[in-house]
């Protein structure tokens, strides 16, 4: 306890070191660290909550590392400290931070006022997400005022992310029109702010079409929250202009949902699902882990349509439950 | 066994009455009656599978329940024996089915090709889901060539219904625009077919224009299937036109899908999924029933930020596994 006592101390202090090798703890599965790393969560509770917590997405291409990385030298030069966690599932430990942070948003990884860190390696998106979700707690008992959650855009993480933060911007690129359908499925309604990057150059005139065609795509959709309505902005990662205009509408978000209350329910709510997913992918894989050949074999009967799915359902549970002997257990053959 | 056993006789030989009890026991919660209900339909499971699996949804005010009696109709005078189920969570137990038929789509359900059941009384959208599920089944194995769902669309229902058929069905109005918002979020993109009720009279050209608005809409939506283009049509369940339209779609669907594997491929992950969605529900019913207060308790320290959701699922598991007194039970105060 004591350990982990110190280790909060110099993390509340703003220690990086102390925050680097927190995550780490957090990211760990190993049985002991995993208590060490809740007790440390609880210990520093009381001094997270302060951050603005932004999820930023995007289709692939759209130079979203580059975008965050202006973005945050741009909030770094405002004074303001900023930590930037990936989240994505099918990542690779990159061998310790330092060198994957380097690799990418070079100029924002020097800067004292920044902590950039790569997402935790592969699993299931739960066990990423929670990693990832604490190590979001742990940068604000560490003094960071902005949060930024980049995702890379695999699979459902976009929704995962938008779950934990208080604000999703989308990043799209000039493309527009075809590259609209590119957008996965429920993500434009995910988005509290489209930004339309690359706006620079050549491609300013389609960054303008782009912009009316996701206004109007944004019109026909039910507006996500009752105290704000999406805008879709344009800026340059690259010529880095823009950026003020994106800080705020954050602002301006922030303001609106702190205001009306939805900004403390939402986030109250977002911590009650937090706890009962972590119940649900916990008890899924004990589950799993209890009986895993008889489990897969129940999965091909209900997928073979051999066996109802409720029959399934009733025959693993009844196993894990340890009354597998109940005789309830239907036949694997009809 | 043997009553399960003649009723199943009954249920595959197409005995209504049979039909209606087997459902009723599928919906009871006693859990001699689940047992049977399993046993009812791991029996008649391999004459399942062989109906066209339809979802219907829409905004209120649309005419869900007319145009559903409409098309019913028209497929049951085309010859085919047509299942109409309801779900809705919200509702309360009509006292038997007879007269909650008669009250809505009193032709069809004079129609000997039909069978109309309203929703399982309330409960959690899981439940309800698993009887309509389950219900549907039992209509397979009753013989009805096409099963139709019919969401009153109240909460996430939609997404529920589109998990467990093969075509979702959204029907809207002519009021366009503006209404186009009132569609929930995220139910545009589960539809395979749109179809503008109401086209007919004073109405018809305020229907061509809303049928361009949709169009438009779906335009920019990533399609669901590469294997399917969704249409825009527009019918009339008062005039009883566009039906045959409808019809030819939904055929048109199924070949599609048929042809590309893409329907096998669904049913049997829809089937995967229920079955890992009915583990859980019933696991995290049983994590809450296990100990009321005490999980009461860490969801309000969550909420209310006292406690890191993780600590507290932890916590929770602990005492739902029986490790409650291994001490890592954190401190609900600070």
């Amino acid at each position: 306890m004591t350990e982990s006592s110190s280790l909060s101390d110099r993390l509340i202090a703003g220690d990086r070191r102390a925050l680097a090798k927190a995550i780490t703890l957090v990211e760990s599965t190993r049985p002991d660290h995993r208590a060490a790393a809740q007790a440390l969560i609880t210990e520093v509770m009381p001094k997270t909550g302060g951050a603005i917590r932004l999820g930023f997405s995007g289709p692939p291409g759209v130079g979203k590392s580059s975008f965050i990385e202006s973005f945050g030298v741009y909030l770094t030069d405002l004074g303001l400290k900023v930590a930037v966690l990936a989240i994505d599932p099918s990542s690779v430990r990159s061998g310790g931070s330092i060198l994957g942070d380097k690799t990418r948003m070079e100029e924002l990884s020097r800067r004292d006022k920044a902590f950039i860190r790569p997402s935790p390696s592969g699993g299931t998106l739960g066990g990423v997400a929670r990693r990832t979700r604490e190590a979001m707690l742990l940068c604000e008992a560490a003094g960071y005022d902005v949060v930024i959650v980049e995702t890379v855009g695999v699979g459902q993480s976009e929704i995962a992310v938008a779950d934990m933060v208080d604000m999703f911007i989308l990043l799209v690129s000039p493309g527009g029109g075809d590259e609209l359908q590119g957008i996965k499925r429920g993500i434009m309604e995910l988005a509290d702010l489209v930004v339309v990057n690359k706006s620079d150059g050549d491609l300013e005139q389609a960054a303008r079409r782009a912009q009316s065609e996701y206004r109007g795509a944004l019109h026909i959709m039910r507006p996500k929250s009752p105290n704000w309505t999406p805008r879709v902005l344009r800026a340059s990662a690259l010529k880095r202009t823009g950026l003020d205009a994106v800080w705020q509408q954050i602002r301006k978000h922030r303001e609106a949902l702190s205001e009306s209350g939805e900004l403390a329910a939402t986030r109250a709510e977002q911590a009650r699902a937090w706890m009962w997913s972590e119940i649900q992918d916990q008890l899924l894989d004990r589950v799993r882990a209890a009986n895993p050949d008889a489990v897969h074999e129940y999965e091909r009967a209900v997928v073979e349509g051999r066996l109802p799915p409720g029959a399934a359902a009733e025959a693993v549970l009844a196993l894990f439950l340890e009354r597998g002997d109940s005789g309830e257990k239907p036949p694997l053959q009809p």
